[in-house]
């Protein structure tokens, strides 16, 4: 046989890391690997308590169908949220999807179209770059420094490219675990509502930040910058701060754009189970977020900085990086130095072969792959975990 | 303002129904309007001691990132589900969706180039038209009598169209409630190998019969026709039998698709979510599953008793109709007998004044609608207000 498959397939493989991922059961391997939070600070006993009170207090919402646009309860704790951190924001102005992903996979049907163009940086989500290529999507790199995208760079690849749109993870992103300055996104700002193209914010990093807050996010900074909010769509997600199996993810944008994005997710999935929606409603309603958000941030600035002094101490000046200020990744790059390996691909082989698991940077490009760069996630190993971890780097590298 | 949307919008607009779902809201008004089970009906029990057990015996996985794929003793316990209905199924040999919804979006994904054709059911479920539509093909109507799709025109079709699938709901389809007679599933899985063209086989309501259980899933057949399962993709859902609010489906098709499905998946929403997968798995594991579908058959069975015996009582020769064996609908045709109405959207707005709703029938079909048509659901109203809600249509008739 020989299904006739769609043409769009071309333009995709499954991803190089999951893959990867296969390789992480060996046995006594420790793993710098994953992108996701750590189980073990999954808060249980307040989502057993949501859940209970979901189900005793409106088992007909929480196990029926609901508005596709998301469950009003919820809608509204998420525009509290959202207004927590300074965004002006109604519970009709953010829709609930199934996940970030979800709001990115609407945002490109909603979009794009076969050969156009979206930016993004170089290095960006992965998955988000095979999403925007299943629609078709052209996708270009911007290049980012250690203060976040190059607005300059950004500016002159928007002249060229007239980019349906622009993706951004401007807080602690993945790969990066960049920051972009709080200039740099003004200027993102003044660069949509000049050139009038769509900037997309994804923000599943912004609470977890280790000292002081960082910048306020687009959405935020856009009341400063007229005419900015119209050309933003901002993407978030409950999945780093409380639970990726909820997949409780919202999308806020333009109305015209949430409402076409809306009839997109009705013939996608009807909308995100209620199930899941209720009972993050519930605990969103219950207080208990501003808990559960210290001790993940408190949790994971320890080990980012266990991370950071081990990789300083045992591989010298082997590798460069910049020490995260928040999220779940360290981002590095292999120098070379006297005389040490430069190719991420083959640190990661060696690197397995002494027990240790990470990421090599490459497949984060949609452009110009820097065959020096690497992933290190702090977020699901321990202190002690992370630092014999990160010997057995140093002994990869040896 | 004016965003850049994808041409792909331009083919579908949001569900008339949905907007007809607003008048709803007046008080005392009887619906038979729904497409939904009867909330009344949910196991609440049944799922709250489910979710307990997830969380306290994998909080982990019910919380966390998971497969793709589907939740490991998911898919177990619906391969069983489905063996128990004569189904060869291995857990691999199926991936849970969100909802059965996202079975055909990740169908339309992986099949659909802009401009293919496909052929559905005339009527057919609305949101499958739409869905398939927002991918660029164009849908072909197959006409249906009582027996389901009529197999020499679907042939003729098939032959004149070349379509890269058909999509079929052969057992009590929305809004038709009609039966594939067993004859006409093995001459559709004869036109599928013979034809080498994909059919789709949309499942949510063959478990709710009402006495004798209906033929066999085509799925299941395909073990008497050589060479069709190959050309099978089958959804499933627990939504009209279990919980809609879970968003629980399942697709199964030959390797190469499914494949190819979940790469699709993973961009769409990463994975369906884990709380609710190991909700329905230990849902399935305590084998409460049959006295729930007992439950649910005895008391849709007598709803549908007395909707029928009401119709032919108050409405008499002014519509016809068949007697549905399942499911949840009566699809009926003004017969403008005696010089009553002929059109149902007419009907359906005098309807809404006399105090109770239904959907006509129109909408449901991709080509040439059948003005004359529409649907009453008889899932949500007792008998008591079936029966009122019938004499009320009689008086927007009269």
């Amino acid at each position: 046989m020989s299904l006739p498959f769609a043409q769009r397939l071309q333009n995709v493989e499954t991803s190089a890391i999951r893959e990867l991922f296969k390789l992480l059961g060996k046995p006594g391997i420790i793993s710098f690997a994953g992108g996701f939070p750590d189980s073990a600070m999954f808060d249980v006993a307040g989502l057993r308590s949501a859940v209970g009170q979901a189900l005793d207090t409106e088992p007909g919402a929480a196990l029926q169908y609901g508005a596709t646009e998301g469950h009003g309860p919820l809608r509204s704790g998420l525009a509290g949220f959202m207004q927590a951190k300074g965004v002006d924001c109604a519970p009709e102005g953010l829709i609930v999807t199934t996940g970030s992903q979800q709001a990115l996979d609407l945002l490109a049907k909603v979009m794009i179209d076969e050969g156009d163009k979206v930016i993004v940086e170089g290095p960006t989500f992965l998955a988000t770059i095979q999403c925007f290529r299943l629609y078709g999507a052209q996708v270009i790199s911007a290049p980012v420094d250690e203060h976040g995208v190059q607005v300059d760079r950004l500016e002159q690849l928007i002249t060229e490219h007239r980019p349906k749109l622009v993706y951004l993870i401007p807080t602690f992103g993945n790969p990066s675990g960049g920051l972009l300055s709080l200039a740099r996104r003004k200027k993102v700002l003044e660069l949509a509502a000049r050139h009038q193209v769509l900037v997309v914010e994804d923000d599943p990093y912004g609470d977890l930040y280790f000292g002081e807050p960082p910048p306020p996010s687009l959405l935020a900074l856009s009341s400063q910058v007229p005419g900015s909010r119209d050309w933003l769509a901002y993407c978030g997600s409950l999945s780093k701060v409380l639970s990726p199996g909820l997949r409780v993810g919202w999308l806020m944008a333009h109305a015209e754009l949430l409402a076409r994005a809306t009839m997109c997710k009705q013939f996608s999935d009807a909308h995100t189970s209620t199930f899941a929606q209720a009972t993050a409603a519930h605990y969103l309603q219950a207080g208990r977020m501003p808990a559960t958000l210290d001790q993940v941030r408190r949790v994971y600035a320890q080990r980012a900085q266990a991370m950071g002094t081990a990789l300083v101490r045992e591989l010298g000046d082997a590798v460069s990086f910049t020490q995260p200020q928040g999220g779940l990744f360290f981002w590095a790059r292999l120098t070379g130095a006297g005389g040490t390996l430069r190719d991420a691909g083959e640190f990661a082989k060696r690197a397995i072969a002494e027990g240790v698991a990470f990421v090599p940077g490459a497949p984060f490009y949609a452009q110009n792959p820097d065959a020096s760069t690497f992933r290190l996630s702090f977020a699901t190993a321990d202190v002690d975990k992370i630092e014999e971890g990160v010997k057995r780097l140093a002994r990869a590298l040896a």
